[in-house]
């Protein structure tokens, strides 16, 4: 029974295999009449892409998106929208001598024993490459939330032991956009770089946290008992690849305040009622309160090295698997556009359901 | 489209409010053959419920469980589990006030936009008193998980600004239950207590964070794209009001290590591959390798004072909620039950769908 | 992986043996706002039950329906209605005799077979008890479909191999509910009675068909591809005990006629597209067209016979199975009801569903 | 919240319309370890293809299926089976005088109610042609069959109003297949023949009944209240373009039988329990007992005819839609592999849950 399928009202079913024909899925239940903004999609698309910079792997993916139903005129008709992106740039054999052995902390163990059979090239079905399923269902949901003035921004905050410095206000998509790591505070940003390329030369790999905030939300989405909004986007986060934590709000940190602190005051300001302080992270009982969004995502370092490690093989031998390859020393801006897609299937998905609550 | 269902192929329905006639549930997919349990069900039910010490708040509900159907002659038949426990110990007068305020950082606010009414005694759907259906489908759920020697254990591992020891060992179920806080941390348990009395004086409230681990997990449990067994195990725990973060494994520790820090080297012990070391938290690629499952849930404090806060009504006046009633300072010790709960909901369920991965 | 819930948005999860403690239900996904008509509720309960008239079975079911939370202040608030009806008048004495035994045509064997373990009494789970919760939720619905005046009539159209004389109009409820047996036909009713009386007599059952007309509906009901309108009223009626056929407008029909004959020329009728004949039965490619909905349900006859009858018990060895307890020579009439009720579950989930197909 | 996704543990998403990109669709949760019998699909491709024989259309579409992911040499994987048939043979400007009319009893204009917007083409995603990703989905699901010698046999027993001869044995798949209009009785095939051909001539159409039984089913498929195996057979059934009627096993006929007629007798055979007559169809209490399920299923006649038909357009003038283009007279024949591909999903999926229902 596996479960290839996100969301409930927004359906998006990812397939495809890192060195198989294609990758790509079906967003169904996506609402007839938005206008289909080709140009985003494929700058979406571009965002998530290897080989954007010097920093990233040099693989050539040109990733273009073919739709295969749905769109009719360039406007979406109600019915599911079918896309794939070919795999173009296949070297199976770069895997070959991978065949039988499980990388560590990779997937190769787990998908053996829970199959019996797996598609070892790049991963299969665990592989990055993956993603780009959700980064097309989301520009796809961004289309949508445009309408309701949603805005959904992430940005790197920190990689291995770099931090960003704290900010009273929350950063701009485009001083995001223009660190080579997408981390809005220059000195950081460059810190990191540095500490990317001093990294790559060991042949090691780093991880980091990806930070993401929202606008433009009503009161009233998220479901109260077990779909409440910041479990799915939760969950929605954890399904990414390499992800070990999430929390919102004020989230960890919450755990060492106290009631009086951490009590979000009502206020009304105009005609609306908001909060004074905002440790809830816009959502309130699962449901959100109008107020900004945010939460923070943690990543592991990448699991392929381009140094030698121990492992063993399916009969249980020693072996060592040698560092080579082209991969990323850091994924984690590369997971910026990722993060805000699955965040924007999560919204998207909860505005539909709020049609059905009231008579 | 209120989901008030949580799993797959066991799915745990639950319904009710504070101080309606009951609150309950029904667990359909569960196996027929389970024999059931009935004085471990009401241990657990013990460990959830309020006024079990002098810490905590001094409401009297003697929760029983009522099963209506789905066993016979105490075993499960294969239909669906339906239980209630009534509302003995009603006094909707208590939250009279605050039948139009909003209290801050609840979910009145938030139910009030949602629904356009609401049932506002004692919270209504949004108590804390819902999950007692998740932990008599959790002690369900662990009778199954019996059968195959899976193991959860939850504790608290940190009360505000208080912490627990790191261990080098997992802590034995009985070390946590003899501690009024479910700290098996003596020092550290005296401590949270103590902070816990100093709180209460105040008219001040706490937060914590609750640890868990699971044994006994066969390599293959939890489905590799967007139902991964942890991205699982985080929306449900995610889903416990109060709830603000949720880590597995190295969790946000892994975004500061290497790769080569960070990676577990498989290793062969007798007849099986097993891990060097668990950084992975027993889950790679989503799904279990096999090794001890472990992760981190923080809740915040809790949002009800003794002492008077400021807000407003529905119409927006201001208004000031005076601290009154029996509320608990802290509830990370209760929650411990809740957490082990929703796991044991995820594997039981994850359990279930393993068996249709192969032909 | 037990399947005891119905629908897609608006979901009943029903529970309850006929000789356990209770059956009822959880109805979750009903929208907030819906005043709540517990007189109309126990007149539909009061349809439904056996011991109606001098034609039924005389077990003495009061029935009342109790309401356990989602319902405040007279009014749905969008939280879960859970609701029960107990269990009174269990004699299960009157089934000891049929513990290892197969009755023919009933669903012993098979539940044996799937579970390794049965309720025997009564049917169990397997009973036209569970009826009960299905009737509670299909008038919760069309207290809903009200807003929307939508009305749902059902009736008898035949009785064995009593037919109705077709008619140029559909009948009223009144016309229908003053037969006994539910059929608006007066010289059709009175020959099935006396056919009821006359199997009764011989120990022997009946079966028949339920025919229902749906006026009100407006076009863009309906899923186009696999929940088509009428592939859910399907299911929803198959799923009720006793069923065997269900077609829809021209039906079984259908199937002998030309194109040229069943096609349904469109016309305008002042503001409004109609069609001048019905053959498509207010159905086109899976959607409401605004004509009104009709469909047929067969039901066989009823399995437990007051005359003794051949079977084998568990371990395969012949038994004689004595006719004898309480039961219906024909349970059509009160299928009525029940078909009205899943009916209406199936309206109303799919009027939610449909506010989401536009941006 | 459109739907395109059909089964529960075993999932076929379908996407596409006539004269889009593609049609196509995923099956998820497909067990791994399946070899892939690649010959055996493009012979069910070849079976429901158009242009067969010079009783169907003209068109020429060569359908050949691509794979695009979950299949690893040769052998099923586990993830999900991704597959597209191009639309080769488009000829969109044949649709273009019907823009903007409604053709009569076509999904035309409901589509236009739901959507507010369509894709006219072909009928767009309402078009028969979307029934391809069915029968790839089922021809998947027959490969799996095959491992539990469960065996599906569709034929046509009846077109317009000739009937085939009843017979004491089901038919043989061969003689199915040697008709041209796959009906095994040889008499009433030919006139069947005679009929279509008179029928073309008129610029009339033809509808008929598709009768299909399965063998190989064990005890125990099935759940018992609303996934009944013959409520999810129907729903397979009713979901088909054209389909009106669906009854299983004495269906309609069941209605004007007595009880002590219809109640099938169980009797030991051999080791198994079995029963002397089968009015049950193979499924009692919604559950399979191991007898041969069998089921009828009503086509109507095409509603696009060659002869001249008036309706209205979307203003609502009456317009005349002229008779022309490449259509089938009766599609009934080609009907047959979908009703057994249909069947195959359905017990493939109800396989998969029944390895749930005991501990």
């Amino acid at each position: 029974m596996a479960a290839n399928t996100f969301g409930t009202a927004l359906r998006l079913t990812s397939f495809g295999e890192s060195h198989g024909r294609a990758v790509g899925g079906i967003l169904d239940g996506f609402p007839a009449g938005v206008k289909i903004d080709f140009e985003f999609l494929q700058s979406e698309m571009q965002r998530r892409r290897p080989g954007q910079s010097k920093l990233a792997t040099s693989r050539n993916e040109s990733d273009e998106v073919e739709f295969l139903s749905g769109i009719y005129e360039g406007t979406s008709t109600g019915s599911p929208i079918a896309f794939m992106v070919n795999n173009k740039d296949v070297k199976s054999s770069d895997y070959e001598h991978l065949k039988d052995t499980f990388r560590p902390s990779h997937a190769d163990f787990t998908y053996q024993e829970k199959y019996g059979v797996r598609d070892h090239r790049g991963g299969g079905r665990s592989s990055a490459r993956e993603t780009l399923a959700r980064v097309v269902g989301g520009a796809l949901a961004k289309m949508m939330l445009r309408h309701y003035n949603i805005e959904i921004t992430a940005y790197v905050s920190s990689i291995g032991t770099i931090d960003m410095s704290p900010k009273n206000a929350w950063p701009d998509k485009q001083d995001i956009e223009q660190s080579l790591v997408r981390c809005p505070d220059n000195a950081a940003s460059e810190k990191m770089i540095e500490l990317i390329e001093q990294t790559r030369e060991s042949g090691d790999t780093l991880g980091g946290v990806v930070s993401c905030y929202i606008t433009g939300i009503k009161p009233g989405l998220g479901e109260p008992v077990f779909d409440k909004l910041h479990a799915d986007l939760g969950k929605a986060m954890l399904s990414i690849n390499a992800v070990k934590g999430f929390d919102y709000g004020s989230g960890f940190r919450a755990a060492r305040m106290k009631g009086s602190e951490h009590n979000d005051q009502f206020v009304k300001t105009g005609q609306h009622i908001a909060t004074k302080t905002n440790y809830s992270g816009g959502i309130q009982g699962g449901i959100s309160n109008g107020e900004t969004i945010y939460f923070r995502v943690a990543f592991k370092p990448v699991a392929t090295l381009m140094s030698d490690q121990q492992s063993v093989d399916q009969q249980g031998n020693e072996t060592t698997i040698i560092g080579k390859g082209r991969h990323d020393v850091c994924v984690v801006p590369r997971a910026v556009p990722i993060v805000e897609a699955m965040a924007a299937l999560v919204l998207a998905d909860q505005l539909l359901r709020q049609r059905m609550n009231q008579l």
